[in-house]
C-alpha cells in the first residue's frame, strides 16, 4: 500500500507538471466553478442591499466582480452545455432543455471540459444540477447529480452538497491528482412540481411543520414591501411578494456557497484553486430567463484567483468564455471546433488575464447570443450581439408571440400581470403585455441611454451604417460558428449558402 | 454438430409454437416489409399508365391494394419511428430528422416492432435507410444500413440489396427462427448531395459515363411531355422534366422490389410471409413531402397475405397500424403505451381483418396526424385528423410562412414556381406561391367535393358542428398520446392542463 501510495505520488507530480507547466512548482493548481439555477442579481456584491448574501459577498470581496458578463443563452441546459463546451447551443445540439419530453442533446462529437480535463488527469466532479446529455458527452469522475439522486437532495440541501463536496475532495486527495469540481445548486429555481414548499421551495428543509430541515440552513425571510423590485418585474404586492420568496432561497444558495468554500479550505485548496461563482440564466420573471434582454443574459461572476486581481471589472466576457479560460488555467490548449471562416476577435477566450489588469475597453468588444428553444414546444430562435454601446436583437419566428414557459406561467407574477390586463387594472410594469408577446424582428437598442431596452432603433434615420455593421458581424459569427438558423427566416439553407425566398415574398409582414 | 443442430430446431420449433400460436402447424410466419423513400402514385398499380412499375404491379396483383392509407406524418425519420412504434412523432420524441444536425431521437423508453419481434425470437433485419435512433430503441440483429455503408450502396445499388436479403434469408434460415425483414430503398428519394447524378440520383449505376453500373438495373427514360402531372405540382416543362426524372428512379426502385421478392421466393418464404410495401411520406413536390394535405400522406400500400384476400380495399388504415398489424400476424399482443385516455376507436391497430373482408365504411372512421420539424431550422407543427369525408388541420405556427426544406427548394420544380412568380410569367399551378407559404390556423376541408384541399371551409356557417366535432376528436387523440403541443398555440400546458394566454391576446390575428 505504501509503496503503491508513493508510486501513485510521483505519477501524480509528472502529471502535474504536465498539466500545470512550470507553476507546477508552487503548488496543484485546482478549479471549482459554482453555479446557480436562475440566479441574478439578488446579492450585497452586486448591489442589492435587501437580499442578504453574506457568504457570497465575503467571496466577492476576495474575487474580481465582473460587471459585464453574460450567457450566450437564456435556458438551462443549452447555457450549461455552452459553458461546458465552449460552444454556442446551435453548435453543441443543445437546442433547448435536456430533460424528459424537450430532450435535446449536444452531438456526439461535442468535446466538454470535463472530458478534456479528465484526459489530462484532472480529477472531476459534478455535485447538483447536471442537465445536460449525452453521457458521454458530459463525463465527471464523480457525479452526484439529479440522474442518480432526488434534484433537491443535491441541488437545495446544503449540508448534502456540503458532505458531497468534502467527499469530493477527499477523493481527488487521495488521487492526489489536480481537481475540476463542479457544484450546481438547484436554488434559486422556481419550485414547479412541489407547490407545498412554495414558489421558489423556500420551505423546503426549512424546519416548518412538513418541510423538513437542513441542518446547515438559516432561513432568511424578507418583507413583501421591502424587496427591491427590478426594473423589469411590475411593481406590485404580487411580484414583490414572489421577489420575497425568491430571496429567502436566495439564502439557502448562499450559505450553501459558504459550506462549499469552508470545505475547500479545509481540504487546504483555498490558495491553489480557482473559483468561479455565476449563473446560468437571468431569473425566472418576465423579460428575465428565456429572454435575449439583459435581464435574461447579463450574469453575476464572481472569480478568485490566488494572488491575482480582486475589486471589479468592465471586462465585456461571455460564459462561453469560461472553458478556454479553465483550460488556460490548467495550461492547457484550446482546441476550437472547426469553422468556416475564424473571426479572432469574435471566439471564446480565456479572461484570465483580466484578473491581472483590467483591459481597455474597445468598442470591437462584443458577445454573442443564441437561443432556440427552451420547452420543446417554445421555438422561438433568436441571434444577438451585444457591445459595451448596443444590441442588435434578431427574432426569427417573429410571426407568432412570444412563447411563455410553464414555470412562469404559473407564476404568481406572471398570474399577476395577466389577471391586471384581462381586468383593465392598474399594470405599473415597464411594458404591455400585448409588448412583451408580440416583438418585431428586428430590435436595436443603445445600451446607454436605454438600458431597459424599451425604445427599439431598427431601421433609425442615422443609425443605419451601425445598425449593418452590427448585423454583418452577427451574420458573421453565425456563418463560423455554422448556425443552421444561418439563412432563416425567409431563406434556405443549401450547402452553406443561403438562398433567398422569392424576394417579393421574403419580407414578411409580422401581423 | 449435429446435436447441437437438431436441438436448435426443437428449440426453434418451441419458439415457432410461442409466437405464432395453433397456427404453427401449418409453417411459420414471417414479415417483409419493404418502404419507399418520398414515393407517391407513379406506379401502375395505382392507376399511372405512363411510369412503368411491371415488378410492383405484379406484386399488387397477388395483393391487397389500399387506397386510403396515410402516413401520420410527412417527413421521413418521424415516419418510420411512427411505422416502427405504433406511435406518433409527439409521444416517440422523435419530432424531425434524425441525422446529422437535426438530432431527434425517439426516447429512450420507447418500444420498438424490431425489439419487440427479437424478444420472442424473431430473427430482425434492415437493410437500406435506417434514419432512426437511438441505436438501443432501434435495434435489428442484422443491419446493413446508411450507418454502416454509403446510403446510396445500400439503398440504391438494388444488385447489392438483392444479395443483402439473400444473406439476410440465409442468416434466418441457418438460425431457422421466423424473421421480420425491413427493406428501406432510398429511391426515388431526391439525389440531394450528389447532384452529378441527377436531381433524382437517376443516373447513379445507370452505365451512363462516370455514373457506374447497377448490373440488375435496366433504366427506363421518360420523355418530359408524356408524364402524368399531378394536380399539386405545375404543368410546365420544368416541372414534367422533374418528374421524368422521378420516374427513372422508380423504375430502380421497382426492379429492387422485384429483386427482393425473388429472394424471398428463392428461400422457400413466398408462401409463409405477410409483405407490406409503403413509402414513409408523399413526393418530394409542392404540397407534397413535409405537408399534412393529402399530397403530403396519401401512401401506397400493397399488403400480400398468402392465402388471402387479393383485389382492392378502401378501409382507412394508418401507418400507425403497421405495428399492431405485424405483431397480430405473429400472434403478439400489442401494449398500448400508457394514456390519461383511451378512445379505442382512434388508437392504432391491425388491420389483418381487412385481408379476409372488406370492414363496412363508418363515418366514425380516421386517421390521425402529428408533425413538428422536418429539418430543425423547420419549425411548423401541424396536427391534423381525417376522415372518409373531411380533413381539420391545425397549423400551430401559422403567423411564419410555411418553411420550405433545402431538397425541395433547390429543386427545379420549386425554382421553377420562384422564378415565375418573380418574373409575373403564368403559373399553371393550383395555388399561388403566397397561398403556398401563408397558412391559416385553421383548415377544414370536404374531400369528396374538393379533393385538392383548396377550398377552406373553416368557421363556416352551417358546418360549426361538423368542425367542432373533428376538433374536439383531434384534441382528445392529442390528450391521449400527450401530446406536449395539446395546449398550443395560445395556451400554456402545465400539469396536463391547457392553460389560456390572457384571453384577450390569444386569438392571435395572423399577418
Amino acid at each position: 500500500m505504501a509503496r503503491a501510495g508513493a508510486r501513485s505520488k510521483i505519477f501524480a507530480l509528472i502529471l502535474c507538471l504536465f498539466v500545470t507547466g512550470n507553476e507546477c512548482s508552487n503548488g496543484r493548481k485546482n478549479v471549482l466553478i459554482i453555479i446557480a439555477d436562475d440566479a441574478g442579481f439578488e446579492m450585497g456584491a452586486y448591489g442589492n442591499k435587501i437580499c442578504q448574501t453574506p457568504n457570497i459577498d465575503a467571496l466577492a470581496r476576495d474575487s474580481l466582480i465582473f460587471n459585464n458578463a453574460f450567457t450566450s443563452v437564456s435556458s438551462c441546459s443549452p447555457s450549461r452545455a455552452a459553458l461546458l463546451t465552449g460552444t454556442p447551443s446551435h453548435q453543441n445540439g443543445m437546442y433547448g432543455l435536456h430533460h424528459s419530453i424537450h430532450h435535446f442533446n449536444s452531438f456526439d462529437n461535442i468535446t466538454s471540459l470535463p472530458n478534456i480535463l479528465r484526459k489530462h488527469g484532472v480529477h472531476t466532479g459534478i455535485i447538483g444540477k447536471k442537465h445536460v446529455g449525452p453521457a458521454s458527452v458530459y463525463k465527471f469522475d464523480y457525479e452526484q447529480t439529479e440522474e442518480n439522486n432526488h434534484i433537491d437532495q443535491v441541488g437545495r440541501n446544503i449540508t448534502r452538497v456540503k458532505l458531497l463536496a468534502r467527499d469530493f475532495l477527499a477523493e481527488a486527495g487521495s488521487l492526489d491528482k489536480p481537481f475540476f469540481l463542479y457544484v450546481s445548486f438547484h436554488d434559486p429555481h422556481r419550485c414547479g412540481r412541489e407547490p407545498q414548499y412554495g414558489t421558489f421551495c423556500e420551505r423546503f428543509g426549512s424546519g416548518q411543520p412538513g418541510a423538513g430541515v437542513i441542518p446547515d440552513w438559516t432561513p432568511w425571510y424578507y418583507q413583501w414591501d421591502e424587496v427591491a423590485v427590478p426594473y423589469h418585474v411590475q411593481d406590485t404586492e404580487a411580484a414583490r411578494r414572489d421577489l420575497a420568496a425568491m430571496y429567502t432561497t436566495m439564502s439557502r444558495l448562499d450559505q450553501g456557497v459558504g459550506l462549499v468554500l469552508k470545505e475547500l479550505s479545509a481540504a487546504g485548496h483555498a490558495d491553489d484553486t480557482l473559483v468561479l461563482l455565476t449563473s446560468d440564466n437571468g431569473i425566472p420573471f418576465p423579460a428575465g430567463r428565456t429572454n435575449m434582454y439583459d435581464a435574461g443574459v447579463r450574469e453575476p461572476l464572481l472569480v478568485r484567483a490566488p494572488g491575482r486581481r480582486r475589486g471589479s471589472t468592465g471586462a465585456l466576457v461571455s460564459l462561453l468564455d469560461v472553458t478556454p479560460t479553465v483550460l488556460d488555467w490548467f495550461g492547457l490548449p484550446h482546441d476550437q471546433p472547426e469553422s468556416n471562416e475564424v473571426d479572432p476577435d469574435d471566439r471564446p477566450k480565456s479572461f484570465l488575464h483580466v484578473l491581472d489588469k483590467e483591459p481597455p475597453a474597445s468598442p470591437l468588444d462584443a458577445v454573442f447570443f443564441s437561443q432556440t428553444h427552451h420547452e420543446v414546444t417554445m421555438y422561438y430562435p433568436m441571434r444577438a450581439i451585444r457591445t459595451r454601446t448596443h444590441k442588435l436583437l434578431h427574432n426569427l419566428n417573429y410571426g407568432m408571440p412570444f412563447p411563455i414557459d410553464q414555470d412562469l406561467y404559473v407564476s404568481p407574477t406572471f398570474q399577476d400581470i395577466l389577471n391586471r390586463t384581462r381586468a383593465k387594472q392598474p399594470l405599473p410594469w415597464y411594458k404591455t403585455l400585448k409588448e412583451y408577446y408580440y416583438r418585431p424582428q428586428w430590435e436595436l437598442y443603445d445600451l446607454r441611454a436605454d438600458p431597459a431596452e424599451t425604445d427599439n432603433l431598427h431601421g433609425k434615420p442615422g443609425l443605419e451604417k451601425l445598425e449593418s455593421g452590427l448585423r454583418e458581424r452577427l451574420h458573421r459569427w453565425q456563418r463560423s460558428t455554422r448556425d443552421p438558423w444561418l439563412c432563416a427566416p425567409g431563406a434556405v439553407q443549401t450547402a452553406d449558402v443561403c438562398r433567398a425566398l422569392d424576394t417579393h415574398m421574403s419580407h414578411f409582414v409580422p401581423r
